[in-house]
């Protein structure tokens, strides 16, 4: 991998700088990585020209592809193109089919172009344009020659034949990924090929990522020489994903050994692994296995308040196997609409394992689903005993011949237990109708 | 501004360039904004020596105040001490009474040392340790004399009387919080007492950020000349989120400025603005009125799936106002659970201003809400003709007296849509109940 290029992202944003957490380099990183290019620096400014002229100008001069996320917009805080301009000593030229497309997308959103928007029409003297399907500000692919001097100490691509590229890219991440996936990264690939590589992305659920590092290191680690192994981890809210890229002298033998690996992992992470590359999320795994079986279901939420629908209908194409959710806040909800017993809620209380199960065969009965999945809990911030503390959650699933029914104890914030909730239904759901 | 120190965050570990989510400029910027002082730039490098001197030396050139995070451990990859030797011309000394620290916290853990922490031993020449509690490497606190050759271009501090401050400190969130609260803040307050400076952050919905942008610039640039002004502008999705930094001589002329441009603002703006502050998301906003007026909503959604009823169910103490929601993703369910007339689904199909009418008023009827949210339409990515658009979204809103109902046309993927169509709800239920 010695050969490969060097990349650098410049972030651009004095919101990122004011407690925002940046997730572009983990982006940009994972990305990079799939086309064996690795990441090795980071920066974030502000919105100040000299700053910006000075950061994009630093990481040119030590990396052959430099990444510059935001400051593409309309406005005066937007600066991105002149301090690229500056850095780079490459005028900005105004570009009439630019201003056509961007004239358009503003005339198809029923609004009349304001002159601020002018600007995003201007590209770097010998840049190509990268189309934005999602805003108004074109991305910029600048192609440079390689640092030339040999005396200078930073120039250590003196030997090497790279060029360098200069990208400029929005930083509103509806805008950034798709540029990212769709042209950026196709056209690094065939820019700065890489050694044959293969590459797998698997997911867990239930597991911490500690335990996933802990089990998979001696599995890397056995890896042949005639290969190299990089993985990356990312863990969130009780999902892991794993991605695992290997770089070998032939396509057969990274294939190989990636099959190995991949293999070996799945064995010893037993049913925590819940899907491959595409496989993913779980929400998505859930309705496959649903529609494979040509099963209903439904689900009846108190404290998640709408979050496991909302997560299962984001799946385009969910109203094959999707029927109904209701979301029965209020205990007079819980009875009307799902049939939970008013003695069961006196006596056990809103969150309790009666009336967990109560909800989800209610809510199946009522739609007439394969499966009904009932969640309540307490959220917080308030409502915490110390008999039925913050995070206890009971999660319900129900069939026309039996029903489960899970206690979970979550940490964190209001919005962590409702996201764990959610996970440890639907994989709840994945669990029992996998068996 | 131009008199507070610029502080720059250099953070070291290859496993923050690997796809794991940096949070320490977050974390850094919330704690610096608490004494009134701004983080200006944020840098992750790799655990490789050379990149890292780099690092250390380009920071501390343009800031007065440089965090180092991370690479204070006692393995080879832990460079930040050996670099930030290097990089400020310090050797590094050997420390009696730190290293007897370290063997006693190993004693107490019931472990031997093992010879590689003796590394953890070493301060900068002149610096100053800080305690860890939560691990054996101390942090360090060194001053350095302000850059002083009044003729390079980067030493804008030339005529101020500022010192330089280097701090090194460890990378794990559970080792650096407490230092930082516990040490470095409650330092650098003292060393750097920050000029008056008040914020204000302005939200709002149903408005491009280039409008927000065209609008409020005469107003920034009649500011006077006794107060300096920053801004950010953020737009996600249809909201725009707009954050004012006035600093002045005085706390009473910076307080003066920000209520003067905050005044006008939300003057030009009209109802676009809905909140300042804490006043926010637009769902903690509408639950405030509903509060306030004792009012209760209940929501009925197609193609948003829950989205609606789980966005206002994450605001904590939603349960006041918010009754029952229902996800009719089935025509069968529509006229089961809400009472919408099957005519109507024949006649107009499920994505119609009827339906729309008809499931906010069958909701609200239902629940015995004061309000009743019907959403209902084309998500995508399938579905749509050339009559109903991919984006045609119907929003309806029921009171005792009268119903609304908007016909909107979004554009993006199926998020995007869903995304907006909840913001429209939740805007027509604001706009409404405000009158």
């Amino acid at each position: 991998m010695s050969t490969s290029p060097r990349c650098a992202l410049v972030c651009v944003g004095s919101e990122l700088l004011r407690g925002k957490i940046n997730t572009h380099a983990s982006t940009v990183a994972r990305l990079l990585a799939s086309i064996g290019l690795a990441l090795h620096e980071e920066t974030t400014v502000s919105d100040e020209l000299p700053e910006l002229i000075d950061a994009i100008r630093h990481a040119l001069r030590r990396h052959e592809v430099v990444l510059v996320t935001g400051g593409l917009g309309p406005t005066f805080d937007d600066l991105t193109r002149e301090a690229a301009s500056e850095a780079c000593g490459r005028p900005l030229i105004f570009s009439e089919v630019l201003q056509r497309g961007i004239v358009q997308k503003f005339r198809r959103a029923h609004y009349r172009m304001p002159p601020e928007n002018i600007c995003q029409a201007y590209l770097l003297d010998g840049a190509k344009a990268i189309p934005n399907r999602n805003g108004t500000a074109p991305g910029q692919w600048l192609a440079l020659r390689p640092v030339a001097s040999p005396k200078s100490k930073v120039s250590r691509l003196g030997t090497l034949d790279f060029g360098r590229v200069l990208i400029l890219l929005p930083g509103p991440p509806r805008e950034l990924h798709p540029m990212l996936e769709r042209s950026v990264i196709p056209r690094l690939r065939k820019t700065f090929p890489a050694p044959p590589q293969v590459e797998a992305h698997l997911h867990f659920v239930g597991v911490p990522e500690s335990i996933v590092d802990h089990k998979i290191r001696p599995i890397i680690d056995r890896v042949s020489k005639k290969s190299s192994v990089q993985f990356t981890i990312l863990a969130h809210l009780g999902l892991v994903d794993l991605d695992i890229f290997v770089t070998a002298r032939s396509g057969v033998l990274a294939r190989r050994t990636l099959q190995g690996i991949v293999g070996s992992i799945k064995r010893l992470l037993g049913d925590a692994f819940y899907g491959m590359n595409e496989d993913y999320p779980l929400e998505r795994v859930v309705g496959g296995q649903l529609r494979r079986k040509r099963q209903t279901l439904a689900v009846a939420e108190s404290c998640t308040g709408g979050l496991l629908a909302s997560r299962l209908t984001e799946i385009a194409g969910s109203s094959d196997y999707f029927l109904s959710g209701f979301v029965t806040y209020s205990n007079a909800a819980k009875a009307r609409d799902l049939g939970v017993s008013l003695d069961s809620l006196r006596r056990h209380g809103a969150v309790s394992r009666p009336v967990a199960v109560q909800m989800a065969q209610g809510v199946r009965q009522r739609t007439g689903a394969t499966w009904g999945l009932g969640i309540t809990g307490i959220a917080g911030p308030g409502g915490g005993t110390s008999k039925k503390p913050l995070g206890l959650v009971y999660v319900a699933l129900a069939s026309s011949k039996k029903t489960w029914c899970v206690e979970c104890r979550f940490k964190g914030d209001r919005d962590a237990i409702r996201q764990r909730a959610v996970l440890a239904a639907l994989d709840l759901l994945r669990r029992e109708n996998a068996l």
